[in-house]
């Protein structure tokens, strides 16, 4: 296992916490994960999409990858969620940050075969694009061959939380150089745009339904 | 250096991307870069604000955080930048995907001090909140002395970009379990929120002119 002192952020303390609820719910918002592992003596890092299921992370990708191979054979892991919510515009340069919601797991995959593949297959698909597992083509024997779906149990995990105000210095909060300073934060938000259709869709076929009700 | 073959992508050639212009285009598009490193053998991934300046990947921490202190002191690296443009949906489940663009960079961190280190960091403030350097307060000796700032050389590097319809197989083109089934791609999109002061902002100080352009 990391080392524990890892799993909790010490330097900023008002930024860590430690309920398991926060943890699920970064997970269950955002859509990207990015894993590290170790290839030799050298990380990487790649962006792969991910669910959380239970107390499972779950991330599937390529037989044929490289890393995949690496992380299915028990390479140790870390896989971070972070969802920016904002630009923290304090008064000083030093103070300025961003206001996100960040979760780390850390530990090992496991290879998910039969139903269990299937299961978490089903989970992934439901986390990014609800509604879509009924109604698309399922995949075949070949295609989940082709498929490495893989399960880390979070057990070791830190959330790092910046939210809120600036937190500027009291001698910084009236004039700086001399004047008023706006300062504040500045959000940032992801929206779903007008879906797309692909060139063989025949012109009747509706958007479904459940598409209509994604909301980010 | 890595192993080099981790610094093309060979699984699916149509996404990997040689060009270099690509891989600024995506670094100057992004804001959060997720940077993993090796603490014993586990490998840690931590989102960071980061910029590029000229040939240099950039990013500024505290210098009394373990991770920036590794970084700092050479410990192996690779930073990943990756934004999300949409989810595709194919008619078959093992077809869908994500549309995205995912930059990594391989290699060291060196710390960068003085006129430097000054540079570095207005090229990240500008970099996150153009505008913002010559408004706000500058950082004093003392927190450029709790700030670490490093660099990386952008020599080892990757794209990846997934873009465009979905590449579902023909036999799924027209019917799928029998009908027709709407196939696409649902884009996501970033986009800044009404900026909100903080408390001790007096009420006719506006928004900075900056601010106010900036779009994600």
């Amino acid at each position: 296992m990391p080392d524990p002192s890892l799993t909790r952020v010490k330097r900023l303390p008002d930024k860590a916490r430690t309920d398991r609820q926060i943890l699920n719910g970064i997970l269950d918002a955002g859509m990207v994960a990015h894993v590290g592992t170790v290839d030799g003596e050298y990380p990487v890092v790649i962006p792969v999409a991910y669910a959380r299921q239970d107390d499972q992370f779950l991330i599937h990708g390529s037989a044929a990858s490289r890393l995949f191979t690496l992380l299915a054979a028990g390479s140790p892991a870390c896989a971070t969620v972070t969802i920016l919510d904002g630009l923290v515009l304090a008064r000083s340069l030093f103070e300025s940050s961003m206001n996100y919601r960040s979760a780390m797991i850390f530990g090992t995959f496991t290879l998910l075969e039969g139903d269990f593949e299937l299961r978490a297959l089903h989970t992934i698909t439901e986390h990014l694009m609800p509604g879509r597992w009924n109604d698309a083509r399922q995949p075949t024997l070949q295609e989940l061959k082709a498929t490495y779906t893989l399960a880390m149990n979070i057990t070791e995990w830190s959330v790092k939380v910046g939210e809120g105000d600036p937190d500027d210095n009291p001698a910084d909060l009236h004039t700086v150089q001399g004047r008023d300073l706006w300062a504040g934060v500045v959000p940032i938000n992801s929206s779903y745009g007008v879906p797309i259709p692909d060139p063989h869709v025949p012109q009747e076929t509706p958007i479904p339904p459940y598409v209509q009700k994604w909301r980010v």
